[in-house]
Formats: structure tokens, C-alpha cells, sequence
């Protein structure tokens, strides 16, 4: 180490004091673990414009696993037409599962019908899902059918699934307001989710899919799934940081014992400076906050965060996660 | 307006359904109102490399003014040596005391010794602010002086501002972490509030300069200082965004009974792409929860927003809040 405290530019000072922040300090009302879901390589990768070889991928869901990450979602077995930066999906896929480094790590994939489950559960899939919507307007807009006819779709996926021996998430998208309609009725959403858990479900993810929804939304949702017998140990939170709520409505459910969090590494998921700013919540911002916090994730933070950099550098753009951006600089400088 | 749901495209949907998000939820334990203390033409300003020209400044509090804020910290009267950009103060605060779209604003301004307070006394101040630290190596760095040699100096200040019927506020840096020392003791944090009490300071602000805290520490910190006598309602925070956290840290300290949150318009301070990435947490992502939780402000956030816009542009960089950027796009295309 360098430096004393009378010469505070001195980079090792700020190195050394740095890697013992955050303090620790837990919170009553919080649980002890979170389960991290990772979306990047799925959720990030679908919005971005550069495309991303095959062996790309396989290297970025790799160093998430290594990184700790024991939930990568993977790809999408969805039409090539919808979803170009997906069109690889079997190719990628039994990479992944003949990887022996990924072995134990769940990675779960996209199917919107019985075709694509049928791809996914022959090259390997134990874990598959579903993408239903809390409105019409988004309904129409993704897949082109109504709530219901995209309920009708899912449903035989679910149980086939569920026969196979996969296990079924659930998305919601647009649970708390859409662009078109504008406030989404709690019941709207209930009856959705409660749709999904009778298909076979075993986790249902409430997406924010614009970004808007501040806590009190937060609290009235989980409450109202709780009175319709879905409490949040089968809930998964899912924000985007569109307007910087991501992680106060995060905090928020996980006051409200919600322990499973949708995130993507280095916020990927849309370019901040886009027409379509619909970045997701960072991992590594929401790590940040849970490692402060003291509730255990089981991943390296100083790992992720360079996974997300090495990514940033592929997509030549830098992450828009803060905390990826606050950790490449060597050491803190302050005015 | 133009469009139906079936052609989602359609700018004039998203802009209609927009405009009546975020829907408003309130959540219990959290105050009816909350007062912002922006501070983006000082603490914002400081830190630009653009030289901004006085009259541009002026604009700046005009517009902050005009679009509700009720207490805009208006510049610095340290030697401008330290802060080049805030150089001009003694040019700029006339200008914003005769002009009389400005009267009835709470115009602050930071004041560091007996000299800067004598020039801001004479100018017409009626709220100056003393800026202390919670550790050495930061009272250092800031100040070339000890903590107890900067509280020394501050002394005087305070005594003879209240004596000519100024209001004083005390400014607290790094209450959550340093980067030169790591993890800072609550007790130091209390001690010095306890002199800034004191002294006179009518408010104190708390500040995590380096934009590290996590809510357990919030928590913590605020329960510590209500047992040494100094309860929410003489308090402010001020909360930076460097690793996405300011505004889950600011919804802990709503709990907690705090009503008064330091916000930058626009997230001005600091580059978010610069080595020292400190930005302060930017109004309108702050502005955007408090809508939403129904907590009422008196600011109306969409002209904000443009003025943060109409800034960003001066500065020739777009504006680091994500709210600023979303809101400057016409209208919702989700993927």
C-alpha cells in the first residue's frame, strides 16, 4: 500500500479503502439469501444491436457461472424473424449443456408454443418460460393474440413441460403500467398470474416492463397476489431501471418477502441513449445495495463486474450499470 | 390523438397513456411531503468542465424556480482558486436576489470562512451553509484542516450568520464511507453533527459523498442521531448515485422520518464516464418516486425535466438522470 491519509490521490489508499465498501449492516424486515435471475445473455442480448457471435455468448454465460450466477437464462426459443440477436438458440444451447463448467447451473430458456418447447426439451432443457401479458395492448403488440388466446397458447406448453419434468416460470409483462393504456388494474394482473400458476408455474416473474412502477405499486400488487394465494415464495420481481426505480421497488418486495430478483448483468437490455430506453435493473447495482445489506447471493461482485465490462467492450458501448462504471475506475477521486 | 390499440406504434398513444404515469400509490410510514433542497446550480455546476456563462446560471435558477423549487443552493463563496466555476458568485447572486421572478426563494449558498460569509452577508444571503466532514482524510483533502480545526472555523461563521438572522446548514461529507479510510464510525458522524447542532445549524445534511451507503446503514445512522437528540425533522440527505443507490437510501430515510432530500436537477455533478463518477442523485428520478408514492412536492416534473434538458444541452452532454432521458423520448416502443 501507498499513501497516507495526508496524500489522498494516491490510487492503493483508495483501492484499499474501497474493497471494504460497503459497510455491512443488515436491515430488519429482510431476508437473509436472494436468489439472483440472471437475464442478461436472454433479456439483455435480444435488445442489442451489435451481433454477438455464438462463442461469445457461451463465454459470457460461462464467466456469470463462474462469477457465482446459478441461474443464467440462456436464449429463446422463439421464431428467428421475432428475435434475430436469439437465431442461434440451438446452436448456443448444447454448448452450454455439454459444458462441464455449467454443469449444476440452471439455465432456463424462452418458449412461446409447443414448437419451441419441443426444440427446447430435445436439446436438454430442464427449465423453460412462459410470457404472458397483463394487458391487450402488449398482448397484440408481442405476440399478436389476445390475453386469453396467448393463455391458450401457454397452457399446453406448461403442462407438456410440466410432464417432461421441466420446470415452468411464468413472465408478466406490463404489471404495473403500459404505454398504450396507461395504469393497469391490479385484478388485470391477479387474474393473469393466477392463470399461470393453474397452468403449472412454479414461479411467476411481475414485470415492469416500461419502468415505471414506484413502491406503493409495489406493496398494493404483492399484497393482492397474497389474498389470491400466490405469495411471494413463488414470485419473482422483475424492474427495469427506465426512470431509475429499479432498485427502490426491488427493496420494496423484498420487504414484502419476496427472495427471487430478475437482474442483468452490466444492465444490459437496451441502449441508454435509444428511442427505447428500457434498460434493465443491473445485477451489480443490485448487488451492491444486497452486499451492504448483508443478504447473501453466493456471487462475486469485483467478478461480475468485470464480466460486464469485457461484454461491455464486445457491444462497444459502455455498461450502463453505475456500479460496473464506479468499479473500472482505479480509485476514488473526490473534489 | 391518434392511433388504437391495435397500432401500438402510434406516437399519440404512448404520449396520452404516459402522461398519467406513474400511477399514484401511496405506501404507509412515509411522510405526506417532502421538500427538495436542490442544489444542482452549486454542487452540480462545480463540478462541470464547461465553463457556463453567468447569465446561462441565472436562467438555470429561473427555470429550477419556475418549475417549483422553492430552495435552490445557489452558488459558493470560497476562494475561487478551489472551485473555478463558482468564481462568479458575487456577479451571479445579485442578479438572483433583484430579479423578481426569484422572490420568495430560499437562495443558499456555501460559505466556508469568515470572509465568504462576510461577501454573502453583504449581498443579501439569508441561508448560508457550512461544509464539514466525517473524517479526517476528507477534512483534509476538502479544507487542509483537521476536523476539529474545520469545526473551529466554522464556529464563528454560524454564531455571527444567526446572529444576523441567517439560517445555517451544516453540511456532513462522507457519513457512510471514505474512500481513503473505508468504513466510517456512526459515533465520528454524530460527534459531528452534534458541534454542527451546536453551533446554530438549523439543518444538517448528510452526506454520502462517495455514494456508497446501503439502507441498513441509513437506518442505523438516523437511529444514532435520534438518540443523541437530533431528530429527522433538522435533517436532511444527501444521497449520490455513483453505484445506483441514492434513491433506495432516500426512500429508507422517508421511513425513517426525514422530509427534506438534497437532488441535483438532472443528476448534474460529476460525468457519469469520468474517473471520479459521483453524480448527485438527479431531481427528476427522485421526482418520479415521489409522484408515484403520492407525496407531494410542489414540483412539476415534466417542465423540470426539459429545464434539466435545456441544461444538458449547455453543457453539451446528455443529462445523467435516466428520468431526464426517458422523458425526452416521445413516445413508449417496447420491443
Amino acid at each position: 500500500m501507498t499513501g497516507t491519509p495526508q496524500d489522498p490521490g494516491a490510487a492503493g489508499d483508495g483501492l484499499a479503502a474501497r474493497s471494504s465498501l460497503p459497510e455491512v449492516v443488515a436491515a430488519d424486515g429482510l431476508p437473509a439469501r436472494v436468489r439472483i435471475h440472471e437475464v442478461g445473455p436472454r433479456d439483455g442480448l435480444q435488445n442489442e444491436q451489435t451481433v454477438v457471435p455464438v462463442e461469445v455468448k457461451a463465454e459470457f454465460v460461462r464467466r456469470l457461472a463462474a462469477a457465482g450466477l446459478t441461474t443464467v437464462e440462456a436464449t429463446s426459443f422463439v421464431h428467428p424473424r421475432w428475435v434475430p440477436q436469439l437465431a442461434d438458440a440451438a446452436e448456443l444451447y448444447p454448448r452450454l449443456t455439454a459444458d462441464p463448467e455449467l454443469r449444476g447451473v440452471d439455465l432456463p430458456v424462452l418458449v412461446p408454443n409447443d414448437r419451441g418447447l419441443d426444440r427446447a426439451l430435445e436439446l436438454g432443457a430442464r427449465h423453460v418460460a412462459v410470457f404472458a401479458s397483463a394487458t391487450e395492448s402488449f398482448a397484440r403488440a408481442n405476440l399478436n393474440r389476445t390475453v386469453a388466446e396467448s393463455l391458450a397458447m401457454f397452457e399446453p406448453v406448461a403442462s407438456r413441460a410440466t410432464a417432461a419434468g421441466a420446470r415452468v416460470r411464468g413472465y408478466v409483462s406490463m404489471c404495473f403500467g403500459d404505454p398504450w393504456e396507461g395504469a393497469v388494474p391490479v385484478a388485470q394482473v391477479v387474474r393473469v398470474c393466477r392463470a399461470l400458476r393453474d397452468m403449472g408455474c412454479a414461479e411467476i416473474s411481475l414485470g415492469d416492463t416500461i419502468g415505471v412502477a414506484t413502491p406503493g405499486q409495489v406493496e398494493r400488487l404483492l399484497t393482492a397476489l397474497g389474498a389470491a394465494g400466490i405469495t411471494p415464495d413463488h414470485l419473482a420481481v422483475h424492474f427495469h431501471d427506465t426512470y431509475g426505480q429499479a432498485l427502490s421497488n426491488t427493496l420494496t418486495a423484498l420487504r414484502h418477502g419476496v427472495t427471487t430478483v430478475d437482474a442483468s448483468a452490466g444492465g444490459l437490455g437496451g441502449c441508454p441513449y435509444a428511442r427505447s430506453a428500457t434498460g434493465n435493473l443491473a445485477t451489480e447495482d443490485l448487488l451492491w445495495m444486497l452486499r451492504g445489506l448483508g443478504i447473501e447471493t453466493g456471487v462475486d461482485l469485483d467478478r461480475l463486474a468485470a464480466t460486464s465490462g469485457w461484454m461491455a467492450t464486445r457491444l462497444g458501448r459502455p455498461s450502463p450499470s453505475r456500479t460496473v462504471r464506479a468499479l473500472s475506475v482505479p480509485s476514488h477521486k473526490e473534489p
